[in-house]
């Protein structure tokens, strides 16, 4: 069994060694996803699938609970909609994919495929949006969009991925600052109590911030190599879109006056946080609460008389407790299984074999810290249950302990570069775009956000000298 | 009120003098779906998303108690993957967009969004697939697809629509028809159980089949305007796809098979099916089962002592039970609302005023036979429970009935030709196509299924008088 262990192990690449090699090869050997035939395109198979499908249930009660409603918008724009606001076009029109023909006829004019939809969204809200009882206007929108990439990564950076994408009209500037900081602070909480992803927020520089925004928000999370993940944003777009978009409305006190909006987007990027923030050399390891299966069920000497029906008991108790669990009486070796499911990420493997049965037990093994815990039969369920609580909270602290081991206070740019090849650096910054420029050709760091909460370090600019406006969070990132 | 009533109801056209006004109207006055400024594409407005959400819920959980597991493949197709099953081809290229160029640069090959995902899908399988071991494959995809459409009307036809694809691979063909029938089954409950949609089922004829499909089955609901709309359609795809796509496994005896694989796949086109089934001139009524409402509290006099605590009470009454239940506490007057909502077609509305809280009663009132019930306040959320279940029945036995008195059976051309004006024609058939196109060119009718239940009406067929093979339900059809 220690051999096959060692084999399978072997199989994928240490982090230490081969960071990029370990990813590839953790997604590769979970089955999460494949490669296709259209270059940049991935698929999401089932096991990627069912984590996504986890995150997307959490997110959108969370949404619904704000007061959001789910809509769908058309995959298609026109050219001539999405030029209308200069910025947005700009930044997007470079990536954007067009579609020229329909069937075997030219289009008279070409659509692109929505690289994200404030446009097409805006044109219709422009409609809709007649008075003050009009607002606020909450929507979210579940789909694909497509986002040509020369070069991809799954789930970081492909040309197709799957998201969310909120769009809110308001009344006022307030409203809108209201809402966006609102919508950060869902994308916080579901980071840090779904995913167990501990994250930075804050504001974007001028430089980082969306196309068209008025202000960026940001959570920035670091992964175990020392880069930085942005793991969702929340824009207020100030009256930048209601303006270009013609989105007004008739005031209690009969004015017409332009709507401010917001949109703010999480995607299916935020699995490849999980993968490089909680995974290790034995594979993946999964936030309980985004496990497709928290609980494994391992028959263990399966020919031995009652070992299957007792498994099989098990297994239901936990099914009918609500906890995602599954029964692995396939007729490969125990080791093999073990190492499997560890690959796969399972927080939980449950052991019964006939000495378990005897001693009305079952042997439990925690993924995150590989504990062995021996636990009564009865009751099992609600240990179950807690055990996966415990290990959220242990995930959560070790990611967090992992962030602090890799976050340093620079005062001068000698750390300052030394600092950006493990993690964040905390540093003073001007807040001018030249100097941001001038780092990230430097260093291959990028401003990750201005964060709310700030400290003052130093008088300077850590890079340029300058009187410093802000205590920003540096980083190399995805 | 009764003023306001007529105003509102005359909104919309009848369903006796326009048919296709009134559901124009029906889709617009309630806000389910809006046109966008792309042609043929249409904006699911969050009423109408909303049914979609109850209708993906409850699919999804059929999908995966039979087995099956969610996954995502890419939206755009190679030209030179699409064109491998040439039937497939023949049958998808009039109708596919092309995107030609992604950001400034022209592709070296152009690609097609997907109009369904079998050449996609099947050129994964073929890597995914090795040993027996790996079968039977059972993956379903929720998705968006486009295809091309010069004349379009909101969920029923348009140039894109989402849906969900079911796409299996088995050993045998037997296995492959057994998978087939079993998801055309889980449609026809669906259809029956959540919509109150009573449907026909059988096979297509060769003319009408999926291309590519070896068979293709169906089901097939009769609308109020004497035109059928197919429901669903679930493909035995044999090994055609397999052949084309070179699916193969090794057998448990060492011998290199082919797959034979299936496809099955239901649409938002299903909720114009609820609508033209269900519909009144009053507009809506939707199943309870897939009603984003399905009860509306109305304060009455609600400036009157108590009014709106009771009516705060109730709801959350009802909330607390489970039932998708709204508050309509907004300035308003009593009659428009109830027109609104009668418009929305929500299952019950339940109004609350001064002497119904004396007598500790609530007012309830049927959307689909606006029978009145006054009900004791205790136990009211059980009442409305029953209510909604006895309402799912109603609208079932009202549209299987609708149904039964628009078919008629034809044992002559000039019986069938009357009743194709009206509905289903079950009449006996030759099996030829060029019988079938004559049929469609004198009478607008096609073969709309070879039903399951066979029934020996006549030995010639109706049209040609040559030897009958089956008896068909003909109709118009959207």
């Amino acid at each position: 069994m220690a051999k096959n262990n060692q084999e399978f192990v072997t199989q994928i690449a240490s982090r230490s060694e081969d960071f990029p090699q370990w990813y590839t090869d953790v997604i590769k050997k979970t089955d999460m996803v494949d490669y296709s035939d259209v270059k940049g395109f991935m698929v999401i198979k089932p096991y990627g699938y069912g984590v996504w499908e986890l995150m997307q249930s959490e997110m959108d009660a969370r949404f619904k609970a704000t007061g959001h409603k789910n809509a769908y918008f058309p995959l298609l724009i026109p050219e001539s909609l999405l030029i209308k606001e200069a910025e947005h076009v700009e930044g997007f029109a470079p990536e954007v994919a067009w579609v020229t023909h329909g069937g075997s006829e030219e289009l008279p004019e070409r659509l692109c495929i929505r690289p994200t939809s404030e446009t097409i969204i805006c044109s219709m809200y422009s409609k809709w949006i007649q008075s003050y009882r009009d607002l606020p206007l909450l929507i979210n929108q579940w789909a694909n969009v497509v986002r040509w990439e020369k070069s991809t990564r799954p789930f970081l950076r492909t040309s197709e991925f799957l998201w969310q994408e909120g769009h809110t009209a308001h009344a006022t500037f307030e409203d809108a600052q209201e809402e966006t900081i609102r919508m950060l602070e869902v994308y916080r909480e579901f980071s840090e109590n779904v995913l167990a992803i501990p994250v930075v927020v804050g504001r974007k520089s001028e430089k980082e911030k969306f196309a068209g925004a008025y202000a960026t928000y940001t959570m920035e999370a670091m992964m175990q190599d020392g880069k930085a993940l942005q793991m969702g944003t929340s824009h207020n777009l100030s009256d930048h879109f209601a303006r270009a978009y013609d989105i007004t409305y008739l005031s209690k006190e009969g004015k017409l006056e332009y709507c401010y909006t917001t949109s703010w987007g999480t995607s299916t990027r935020m699995i490849g946080g999980i993968i490089m923030v909680h995974g290790d050399d034995r594979g993946l390891v999964l936030p309980p609460k985004a496990a497709p299966v928290q609980a494994v069920v391992l028959p263990i000497a399966m020919h031995k008389e009652g070992v299957r029906e007792k498994a099989g008991e098990l297994f239901d108790m936990l099914k009918k407790a609500g906890i995602r669990a599954e029964l692995d009486d396939g007729d490969q070796s125990a080791g093999w299984k073990f190492n499997q499911w560890e690959m796969k990420g399972v927080p939980l493997r449950i052991e019964v074999g006939p000495k378990d049965i005897e001693k009305n037990q079952a042997v439990l093994v925690r993924r995150d810290n590989l504990e062995k815990l021996f636990v009564p039969m009865d009751g099992i369920a609600g240990t179950v249950e807690e055990l996966l609580k415990d290990i959220h909270v242990g995930l959560y602290k070790k990611a967090l302990a992992m962030r602090e081991s890799k976050t340093v206070e620079a005062s001068d740019f000698e750390e300052f570069s030394q600092g950006v090849k493990n993690g964040f650096v905390k540093a003073m910054w001007c807040g001018e775009r030249e100097c941001e420029t001038s780092i990230k050709e430097k260093t291959g760091a990028t401003t990750r956000c201005i964060p709310f909460e700030q400290r003052h370090i130093t008088d300077k600019c850590v890079h340029c000298g300058k009187e410093a406006k802000h205590m920003v969070f540096f980083a190399r990132a995805y």
